[in-house]
């Protein structure tokens, strides 16, 4: 790590800061150049409080020289990581696709959509039973029934499922689930990243709204340092000031992601886009960009499912984008 | 609630959605002009998910008329929320400064600061026991034996104390904390807020790092339908591409949520700017943009407090500014 | 147009605002429901200054109903617009390859990129002249020298060439240039684009760095109202708080201009992430994203070419990555 | 500058950026620390492409040591720089109100508001002539009837005026302009940078929509670098999520850019808020924040001129807030 000192810092100044850096246990060099000083610390530097650091007032910027992730890091773990869920695969070379509807509704609802989609070569069911939402007066996801009925699905389709965690507590609901969920509000969420890491299931953890990839990471080593590999980095819009998409989908994060860590990365493009008519063309260009995955809402629109059951056919949408992926995927092997 | 329809959109779509809508009990009426489509949606729309809405294909865009938040609306509460911490006042006239170290670190550290914040004119004493931080390897809080010392603290001085929950678990050992904080990250931690709307005690609320206002109204709304009307709102900085400030304060937060909500607005210059010569200048500008009161970090600053005890001085800072607030109250009357 | 009016607007308020509206040539519409006023505005709101109305003590939100542009709009021109320059064509089912230097250097750099990226299938040869640079003491162009430059290359390989226009001064100079590019930094130098308009050539108009689908939109209505369709749209990367890359590249702008608009889109993958080893995955995903093409920076990489001269090898990375590009087309047709 | 190389970068890469950075006339140094190598570069880095180096497959990241801007930087230029116009001043322990309406629009409009911001203290006038638009079917300004409009309220009033260029062209017609204003949408046109440099007016460059604060001053320098020191800064707010005001203005931007330049640094609350509502209090807390000064429209506002002439009130309301900023002044003396 490298400090950048201000030009008004004075030599005492400088001197009682490397005191208290040495006090942390750090080797601190100074060097002085063309009238600015820099000091380099060498050691374990991921105790240091950069932001500590960077609002002293004597200091100007701080750089690190060795990124602040280390079980994640592909520097020191270049083989990919593969995450079981399951009897299916993510990471390496492994290509998976996660699709379900938003909410579980109904058991007819998530039935229906978990064997279209299983057809269609989704191989990880997803279904939200407990629903973060901005407004308390919303709809909440349907809780323990909601856990119920997607358990159903697993038995009638064989499809791993894959819901969302909200809460510590709801822990021991999620005996059977196969993968579970830390949403993007959550990311950031210590107590609960710590606390599934203690359940040795696989996570899939979201990318929060407007987290760095290095944030991601660390959130990441929060659940590797407490003992569990098994995560997949998930990719799924980040805010902007743009207003024609809900949020804007970074897809650089897909090979950024993957050069600085060993895990599968997989994208979003449902909550990512926040229209239905883009999640196509965004699920392509996440493939062609190397991403191990996709997840996808298959809708439930319930618009049109009133009139003509174009329930089916929204699946059938999926099951035809499903087939172009599998083209893209072949063309670039 | 208003929703543009895209051109595309055909007669049977339009009264299917018509028909969807109608079930959720609202009421719904249709116009055409010019060739355009809009659907205006009348009743109790805070249970309408925007999201689902606008994701749609025949969906342009969609406007709300009225605000998705209710009792924390000043157009149905349009006198002032007075919060009550201890035998200080936030709120309406009164102007608060809550000041305090980061993390609480030792008896000698968080008595020394409380007397002197105290003296200075500061009513509420802030300190973090149980720390979120973006590393698993960063110092976490001293967690109960940091409450002790606080609570001491307390004792010592008279003055309440406000300190971060990041954990539901944690709620019964914050028995003789006088305010909660949740903290940025934890904004959108719906099961947190829901929890703390029933302890009762009063909460300062922070806008999460990349929150809309309009969102942290719906999180203090979470709070206060579950029965918790002791609420304090706090700007403290949200993420953009500037990296000369840790975060971009945003002081129009100040008037804008005070005319949106009744409740108190006050400001964090020290999370917001994130660094130490930043903070009197933005407390000051906070000060006369109207807000309710300041939360301030006064430095125990270990590079100085090695060498001349400079903490003391940064008491005199704080102290220092904290006159000419009071300057800028005054002349603003 | 409709106006959502604030609960606080009087009558009087109300009909002043509907008078000065129906004097700029407006029906005015007004509906009150549960207590809230709208106005509808109803004729050529394309005059309305949206923002002068927006900032009315009395207004709380405006909706367009119609988009602000009108001849770039899908809706009245649905089908693509094909440009040519010189031999090539852009829009439709054409897909282009656009490659070349950052900066001309030197005639044999510029002979020597130009002969490879046409043999890997480039169309358009790119390479700047007139270099817009963040510091006044930063190499600026060769200028004059770069055009001479560019089109003895022209010349020698027949590729159509694009160069960067920055000052109204210099267009006499760039008559024997087949395409113009205006910069993320000009998009919104609207004085620049009313003269391309009128130059008659086709304008390749890049994004603005922070700049939304909807103004990106209304530039390129200014050259089309300026009388000049020969417009391709530019997605290079958007402004975020992410530090890993240079810009956030927005492929959803892909698929959200082609359903507002007629004009050909392609994809800056060079500046759009700032470093060469994500262009290839990144031109893969605006490939497979649907745009009509890539504009690429074949690099003259300085360090490499001392050594090795590596410079070729880049164009070889071109040459490889072209390829798969053809096959991620061919999979979707 | 330190460049932090890659792990996987090969000693005959770094030989041979070593070599090219020499080229280039800097003096190298590298060092190698648990297996991480950096290079130090020490001269004249000013002519370094940051953006190029960082783009370098062995290059992790770059930080600059010093400021890539020199004559606008207070490390060597300490004091604060004096600007004039007509005869009032910028800058230093000098406080300054501009004010006037966002376009000229008739005579008796510019005249009447011209008596009235004087008398409440404004010092400077302004007015848009040429308008830089979002849509080309928008009022695009009076042009050379609104600088003669101008100029009339000059002679009557004695108010030295500022009004924006949008175009070189221009220049000749600004003759009597006692400030030449380069607009946000204009801070990176280096064209128009340099020609006003050398016509050597007091210039007051508004930061861009999405600029940092750093290229802002980058933008300041061309001009200084031009020959022309008579520069004055302005915040007008930068783009973000945030929906609820127009931009977010960025007060932190005072202190930041008063620590590290030595122009003065004023604050435009009208657009960087977007609602008069706002402007008020913004302008308080930027008088607060130690702004040299304030940029204000005062609106004639149409839809209440038209039914009890509310214009004068509007300038009723400037002058209440102008005694306001006073005693804000007066307390932080």
């Amino acid at each position: 790590m490298i400090a950048v000192l201000k030009h008004t810092a004075t030599p005492e100044q400088i001197e009682a800061l490397t005191r208290w850096l040495e006090h942390s246990g750090l080797h601190v060099r100074s060097y002085t150049a063309n009238g600015t000083s820099l000091i380099g610390l060498i050691g374990d530097t991921g105790k240091v409080d950069v932001e500590l650091l960077q609002s002293m007032e004597i200091v100007d910027t701080v750089t690190r020289v060795s990124e602040p992730f280390k079980q994640v890091n592909r520097k020191f773990h270049p083989e990919d990581t593969i995450v079981q869920v399951g009897s299916t695969f993510l990471g390496g070379d492994h290509f998976t696709m996660i699709a379900g509807p938003c909410s579980v509704e109904s058991e007819s609802q998530i039935i229906q959509i978990a064997m279209a989609v299983k057809q269609a070569g989704a191989t990880i069911l997803r279904g939200g039973a407990f629903k973060p939402r901005t407004s308390p007066y919303a709809f909440q996801g349907m809780g323990q029934e909601g856990l119920r009925l997607l358990q159903l699905a697993k038995e009638v389709t064989g499809l791993p499922i894959c819901t969302e965690l909200t809460n510590i507590q709801q822990l021991p609901l999620l005996e059977e689930v196969d993968m579970i969920q830390i949403g993007a509000r959550n990311m950031q969420n210590y107590e609960l990243l710590k606390e599934v890491a203690r359940c040795g299931k696989p996570i899939l953890l979201k990318r929060g709204l407007s987290s760095t990839l290095e944030e991601l990471l660390m959130s990441a080593e929060y659940i590797m340092s407490g003992g569990n590999n098994q995560i997949v980095l998930c990719e799924r819009g980040i805010r902007t000031f743009e207003t024609r998409t809900r949020n804007t989908l970074d897809l650089s994060a897909v090979p950024v992601l993957q050069s600085l860590c060993h895990l599968p990365v997989i994208v979003d493009p449902s909550h990512g886009t926040g229209h239905a008519a883009l999640v196509p063309s965004m699920a392509l260009a996440a493939t062609a960009a190397g991403a191990h995955g996709i997840m996808v809402e298959v809708h439930n629109d319930p618009a049109k499912a009133l009139c003509d059951g174009a329930q089916a056919l929204t699946c059938d949408e999926f099951s035809y984008f499903a087939q172009r992926i599998r083209k893209v995927r072949e063309a670039l092997l």
